[in-house]
């Protein structure tokens, strides 16, 4: 039985309170480590990149259990400045420790924005990517630390990232829908009339985190915008958004939009892309979904097009919201705007 | 990446706020009419209580979509007060209308504590439990309703509630803890200084609602508390408690107790139990498990003694709280106080 906590609009100190906060358990690191496509591409890419970290001077912005800082000193680091804000950092410095780096790595406490590191650095690193990409807008520390603190020249790894969207046909939805006219035969009782409530509860303004299933995709995904780590700006950040046009593979019903993220390491060979995508294996960052107020019927080549507009809400900064206008077919514009409910935790299994 | 909210004392009108809004939602609904162990022996028991029902006057206490209210109707009554104080009252009258019972079922948008039926009633139907029985608390409103509505030689459905405890070892907290050995070899990083952090957040004084599966249980179940509906006070629910002795099957280690219900419905022939035993087909309810702060080791016919005290929480009292003192064999005696966290919330698949 669910417990709701209503939407309010909060300080800053509050909302960076509560967003530390939800760091300090163990659950989150324990997943975030676990998820082999996000710890391996990581390493990976800063494997590769040993030849411009060899000898180098890294920062590591949110540094949480220090395993990036790590892989930074595996890659030949000179010194590594690991800064975290949330108390995990005490877990870093043990970790730092057991792996006998400590005269490599330095955790630092603190927030990005206010620490003061002894040097400027070559090379940062960081793993931001919050839900949706941009959801707890960790991006603007990234780039409030490199305007800060990286040398002219310096590389940011992941140094590139994406966004796409496609129209999905949610099979769960549908059969949560339907659920409702099974009563009748399970217990005599007709509830048929629920269908109407279901949908606007089901099908509402939220951004739900969930593995989009490729079988329930109905086009090739489109990218609809773009970040450069070493150019954006945090004012650019405010508004990230973008066209997009899909066309249906074939018939379905239209339930919702997935939306999901790539980032891009540069390596000397080719490009590592740490993907997002409901066509590659699943991340702990899953896919955001959004519903439309009704579901859509399409068939092939069925055009759909619109344009995704990605700010902060005016609630709590660190919270995403996500503007969609779009056009199935022959039908009317219609636009949506949805968010992530306050109450937004993993379920813990 | 979850958000805690952290614990604050909430006012009694907040508290009763967040809790009827959380019963706005589809989800909860869906999940307690979907749970056919609920909602099947409810049915069965109001069918099989027929003659005692035929004609009588009933009262439905927080009647939801208005189920109950319906097997009543179905089972002979004469008239059904359904009251129900959110939202969803709403469309329990559609359900109602839907199935043509509007002269016999009236829903009563209230709490049944301020709510006006305009006679006493011969019948109670309610379906109060919460995880571990008595979280949300609304077994209150039903006593209350018994006080003030209930002719005397009246009935109460179910009549019966007990409580159960037995240790229990869950492998998902060894495999968890056990993770952080295994980052070395994945990663060429040494975590294993994380297990003790992961045994402090893992282990904690969450009371978690889980799924115990049959063989995870070591002992057979004790029963350590038994309410009678008919004569229980809302003074006596301030403090649950019972003394509970368990003996192991055979060499494990505890890393938890768990707590669960029953709840009984008399009938005619034989009495009818709603069980959420583990060792009984799955609720919605599941089991409530309580952690210890480290595994013990115990052994066939190792005695594990102790009390249970289950009592609102002083921060919101629709929280429940859990007191365990025990002993495990030749161990000193501990005890340990659980509680519901305030952002208990279901997961949404």
């Amino acid at each position: 039985m669910s417990h709701v906590v209503k939407k309010r609009k909060l300080d800053k100190t509050r909302q960076d309170r509560l967003y530390f906060d939800s760091y300090t358990d163990v659950t989150i690191h324990e997943e975030m480590i676990a998820d082999h496509v996000r710890t391996n591409t990581y390493r990976m890419a800063i494997l590769r990149n040993s030849e411009s970290i060899r000898g180098k001077v890294v920062l590591d912005v949110g540094a949480g259990t220090g395993v990036l800082s790590i892989f930074c000193v595996q890659a030949g680091a000179k010194k590594v400045y690991a800064v975290e804000a949330c108390s995990i950092a005490e877990q870093a410095v043990k970790i730092v420790q057991q792996n006998n780096m400590e005269d490599k790595i330095e955790v630092i406490r603190g927030t990005v924005e206010t620490v003061d590191l002894p040097e400027k650095v070559e090379v940062i690193v960081s793993e931001w990517m919050g839900y949706a990409l941009l959801h707890e807008s960790m991006l603007n520390s990234v780039l409030y630390a490199r305007d800060k603190w990286l040398n002219p020249g310096g590389i940011i790894l992941p140094s590139k990232a994406e966004l796409y969207i496609a129209p999905i046909s949610d099979p769960v939805v549908e059969d949560r829908l339907h659920f409702w006219y099974t009563v009748k035969d399970q217990y005599g009782v007709d509830m048929s009339c629920m269908s109407d409530f279901a949908t606007r509860c089901i099908m509402n303004s939220d951004i739900t985190v969930n593995s989009v299933t490729v079988e329930d995709v109905l086009s090739h995904p489109a990218r609809f915008a773009e970040l450069d780590l070493h150019s954006v700006t945090v004012e650019e950040l405010r508004s990230v958004k973008g066209k997009f046009r899909c066309e249906s593979f074939g018939s379905a019903a239209v339930n919702a939009f997935c939306v999901y993220f790539t980032v891009t390491f540069p390596c000397p060979d080719k490009p590592l892309v740490l993907s997002t995508s409901p066509f590659k294996p699943e991340t702990h960052w899953k896919q955001a979904v959004l519903y439309l107020d009704a579901p859509v019927d399409v068939v092939q080549d069925t055009v759909v097009t619109g344009e995704v507009r990605m700010y902060p809400s005016e609630e709590s900064g660190r919270h995403i919201c996500i503007h969609v206008d779009y056009t199935i077919g022959e039908q009317k514009r219609q636009s949506k705007t949805f968010s992530i409910p306050d109450w937004s935790s993993e379920a813990q299994p």
